[in-house]
């Protein structure tokens, strides 16, 4: 007999964890339908094709792809055996060995549900999706390979309003998960600005990806791999000032004016970064923290926009908690054109792992049973009387349960206290003539003699 | 460029089904756990060992199993082309392609949990689960290839009292969700006696296999497949009165009692039967028809007492909407012996389907939004002023959105209409001094002037 175990970076969730998770869930949730955003949903499987080439080199890697099956009832094995032996050599797709595989992201399902809907969709289309992604990376703390992706996006609108809005929904969700939080942003069209600048406008993809690393390799680190990747030395030399930027937002953008007055995609950042200061400079924000970050880049290719980080500010982590930012043409890559959008992704595990370091759960939330109340019982009849007590509580919707097995008291109540139930009712012959009940409150010890609908007052 | 499709037997839902799902799984939530249930999750990949010899060889290969990623990084590409070889022939698997696969079901990973966790939970222990599996099926109508299923289970305990508890919240979901429903049942103990009754002790997985397929396939197919499972002419003889049977609950028991009144573990199962049929003699059902069937077998071979199979009567459609039963030794594949346990699974997706056909959800579901109210604009500044009171709305928890371009009011009430939002506002210079909005509902035409107080009042 092999012990059971589960696959590495994969996780359970027993009770304790789901009522924590769904506080989560339900939370930002709730925020999305609140700005207007719908729900939908995508198949976790996706056409190998679907996903391929859109994560970069490293993140096709990465793609958890699903044996065909049946692949023994072929006819043409031959076939078979040589699209395996080239696969094991140039890690190529095979569709006669995999043609699914199981989605990366959220957002390039997203993409693909558009084009495939569009004549159905009314646009500007806001939606959200909750659902799982999985990626082969190493599993390591913090990193699974299993976790859950919280998206809203909105597609066919060019308005900075969505952005607008998105900081405040943003602001609204951490505020009410009490997370103190400090929300970076930048804009691509100032990377490419630079990129332009230091005469390097090829170079964009590998000096953003470098430079979006500096909070984990530092200075030396960023110059290594801008080297390494072929940026001329005069122009990594150039780039210095703008690693090192320092100063409060309005000093960086007017560094960032005088830099690049005279490149056009520069000054359409710069405006478009004034356009978010000013009206949070009007209006506050309750509870998170603005920081234009020049040296903000997020890895992924498809931003032209403005691009979002938030950080947990949690004890000893500085964790990434949320990643986003406006694409012009994410869904070009199945064919359909200039249609703008912006959204933000929520990093559900990682919100889960700052929140219960900071413990900031609400009460009603920390508990190990979602039961209020269980029945114990002295026999077979008082346990058929209880059966019928407990349907009448649960016709007013309160949560109960009724001990199931012949036992003894004592071993009934353990099974309360071990679950954390707050109160049970003991079901003799006296409460049965009586049709009076005593609720102990196990907590406090407390007990009284209630009607059936004095305890539905009590615990409603 | 490809036009891009999704893998077949999956679906994409959109608002408008999302809504409709979700009223279902929240329906079934809350029964779950007003009946002492408590929510957990497990991981959607789960290693290939916990998985196959599970199911039957028809059910192994229906697993999808997830190729192992960077094999084309292995230095022993020899070894994994012979693995891959013999696994085209002879369809086995090998954990040097494959060590991991999709859960096929929510029983088999239920059973890993508890016995990975048994000493951290409390016995008898009731968990509800409600996630996808995946199944390499065939497609066709109703049935995909990726489906929810939303399990309720006991385990623990072997009292009875566990199957009238999950009578009761059947009952008490499917009036909820107004599904005219026949629950039949039957007691795999009566399926064991009448194969030793027949003197075909070793055959009870092959008689209740082909009994099962009554409904689908009528008596003579069920008489062909017995004889192809070497059942015995006299044998399949002896089963003629029961594959005919016919009578009410009651008169059906007593046809059982004298039949199988020499055979123990007969009178054991005709006993639990009686237990269920008593109580409900007494105490009503308000919404489901009970019928014992003595012809239910359920395909799975974990059962070993009483089994369900509930049945969706909506106009033409009689399709299987639940199944469930009592295993005795389900955690025993994992070396955990001596767990009895009972459970239910709702296939969500067939009562979908079934609701969809009949057309009984409410009308606060029946919608293809969740905005209750939309803010049309004039130019700039009314557009952040929109802003403003939307997040004012927000924080009294009304959904609103903001029509986030600039546009003329036709085309943004040309929005709103196909959205089916309920209600418009539009800001001009006007609105802004006055602070009173004219709030239009768009079903009725009707409007009126109001502060926005007077808004959040009508609206929550």
């Amino acid at each position: 007999m092999i012990k059971p175990s589960i696959p590495s970076g994969t996780r359970d969730f027993g009770t304790t964890d789901m009522l924590k998770r769904n506080y989560i869930f339900n939370t930002i949730k709730q925020n999305f339908e609140l700005f207007g955003y719908s729900p939908i949903e995508t198949p976790a499987m996706e056409k190998i094709t679907t996903l391929t080439g859109k994560y970069g080199d490293e993140g096709d890697q990465l793609i958890f792809k699903i044996l065909n099956s049946r692949i023994h009832e072929s006819k043409q094995k031959d076939i078979l055996l040589n699209e395996f032996k080239a696969s094991l050599e140039f890690s190529k797709n095979s569709e006669e060995l995999t043609e699914k595989a199981l989605r990366y992201d959220l957002t390039v399902p997203f993409a693909r549900y558009v084009v495939m809907n569009q004549h159905n969709l009314t646009f500007p289309f806001k939606r959200y999706q909750i659902q799982p992604v999985w990626r082969a990376d190493r599993p390591q703390k913090g990193r699974y390979r299993e976790f859950f992706q919280c998206d809203a996006d909105v597609i066919g609108s060019d308005s900075l309003i969505n952005e607008l809005e998105l900081i405040n929904l943003m602001d609204k969700c951490f505020a009410e998960l009490k997370i103190p939080v400090t929300l970076k942003f930048n804009n691509r069209k100032i990377l490419s600005a630079i990129a332009q600048l230091i005469n390097e406008p090829n170079k964009i993809v590998e000096i953003t990806v470098a430079i979006d690393k500096l909070d984990k390799i530092g200075v030396d680190g960023v110059n290594k791999e801008l080297q390494n990747s072929g940026v001329n030395p005069k122009a990594i030399e150039q780039l210095q000032p703008l690693i090192n930027f320092k100063g409060n937002n309005l000093e960086k953008v007017s560094v960032l004016a005088q830099m690049l007055n005279n490149i056009e995609i520069g000054l359409k950042g710069i405006e478009e970064i004034n356009f978010i200061l000013n009206y949070f400079s009007e209006k506050n924000l309750k509870h998170i923290l603005l920081e234009l970050d020049i040296t903000l880049a997020r890895g992924l290719t498809y931003y032209t926009g403005t691009i979002f980080e938030a950080k947990a500010n949690a004890g000893n982590l500085t964790s990434s908690i949320l990643g986003g930012g406006r694409y012009d043409d994410l869904t070009g890559i199945f064919g359909l054109k200039n249609m703008s959008g912006v959204g933000i992704s929520f990093g559900i595990d990682r919100i889960f792992d700052v929140m219960n370091e900071l413990n900031v759960y609400p009460n009603s939330v920390n508990q190990i049973s979602t039961t209020q109340l269980m029945f114990a019982h002295f026999g077979n009849d008082e346990l058929t009387y209880c059966l019928n007590l407990a349907n009448e509580l649960r016709q007013q919707n309160i949560n109960c349960e009724v001990y199931p097995d012949l036992a003894k008291i004592k071993k009934q109540f353990d099974f309360a206290n071990k679950k954390q139930i707050p109160y049970v009712c003991v079901i003799g012959s006296e409460e049965m003539q009586s049709q009076l009940y005593t609720l102990k409150n196990l907590a406090s010890g407390e007990q009284e003699k209630l009607s059936l609908n004095q305890i539905i007052q009590k615990l409603k």
